[in-house]
């Protein structure tokens, strides 16, 4: 059993369409479930790039629907290295806060590479983070009750960005050597899944 | 301790800035942590009123953060007698679906009354609902993994469908009657509260 060209053209496609100017920072979301929430938007709004910063995390299951194995998910040990490198990349990042003159989805400058760092449930972004982005960003909010849940608020945000950038550039922006190295290696992990199962088929009896 | 007038000022102002032209409709969420999320959501958009039909629904404290308390929350013992309710209040009622020719937040006809139905995590809205409702609407999705959280496809539908009724409207749109009903009955709660937190201090040594 090997790829069918159908699948094959039909992750050509995504990646096509996959924004590589627009990444994720989790700087410290504790629970699974949220990040793992998050890593599920990230993929289903076309965006290839997660970095976490919280060393251990593993994805639940459940939550993260497998959304991790499409996406590029770089670990990082702190703060500091984590957004010195995407600086250094010449990403503009942005944290999630309701700091007063904060951008939101619908304002933030769009025209380059745009970094989203999402903090802790509770405590959010570190100041250490603070001291080193370039702005804020925050889900303009109506009601009485004026936090949301994190895995929505990175939600709403992701969405309407990858919305505008995607407008932006016509269709994706992944980097074409990028894609290939990605898509070479996804078939290569398909073939070898494929070969695993058809040795154990052949050692079962008929 | 009575309630300050600028707390007054301020659950007015937020009443004032209500929709109550969008509501939102859980059909089976059944998750509580889900639901939950989808108070907070509807709360922070904006919204004024939602309806559960899964009976027995309690919101979790840490989830709904409260929310349910700023919300009117509506039960129904079963599909039909909600969406027949809503339907004879003027309602147009749109099921969350990725059916073909699905309405997305941008598209839906916002001029009248919206409903939006929320289905079951896994199984999605119900045949019941199928036949009842006026139409679909789903968050468009550019991935591998075609599905979202049920509490953040939720939310990217409210924040959107809540921000283009607030452009149109104006403000808010909550009909005053119930909104002096709703501002009424808060005053009451907060007025109870302090009068027995005063008690429990009158008897408590110095």
């Amino acid at each position: 059993m090997s790829i069918t060209a159908r699948r094959r053209e039909r992750v050509r496609a995504v990646l096509k369409g996959r924004l590589g100017s627009v990444v994720v920072i989790l700087e410290a979301v504790h629970r699974r479930h949220n990040a793992s929430a998050i890593l599920r938007s990230c993929e289903c709004f076309g965006l290839h790039e997660v970095h976490l910063i919280s060393g251990d995390f593993k994805p639940s299951k459940g939550a993260a629907r497998g959304s991790e194995r499409w996406l590029e998910v770089v670990g990082h040990p702190d703060t500091a290295t984590c957004l010195t490198k995407l600086k250094g990349r010449g990403f503009q990042i942005y944290a999630a806060d309701l700091s007063q003159g904060a951008y939101t989805p619908d304002t933030v400058p769009i025209s380059g590479k745009v970094a989203i760092l999402m903090g802790a449930e509770l405590t959010g972004v570190s100041d250490e983070a603070r001291a080193l982005v370039d702005g804020f960003i925050c889900v303009p909010m109506r009601g009485m009750t004026e936090s949301l849940n994190v895995s929505v608020a990175a939600a709403c945000i992701i969405s309407r960005i990858a919305e505008r950038k995607h407008e932006a550039v016509g269709r994706g922006d992944l980097d074409t050597a990028r894609l290939e190295d990605f898509f070479s290696a996804w078939e290569a992990r398909e073939e070898e899944a494929a070969q695993g199962m058809a040795a154990r088929e052949a050692i079962l009896p008929e």
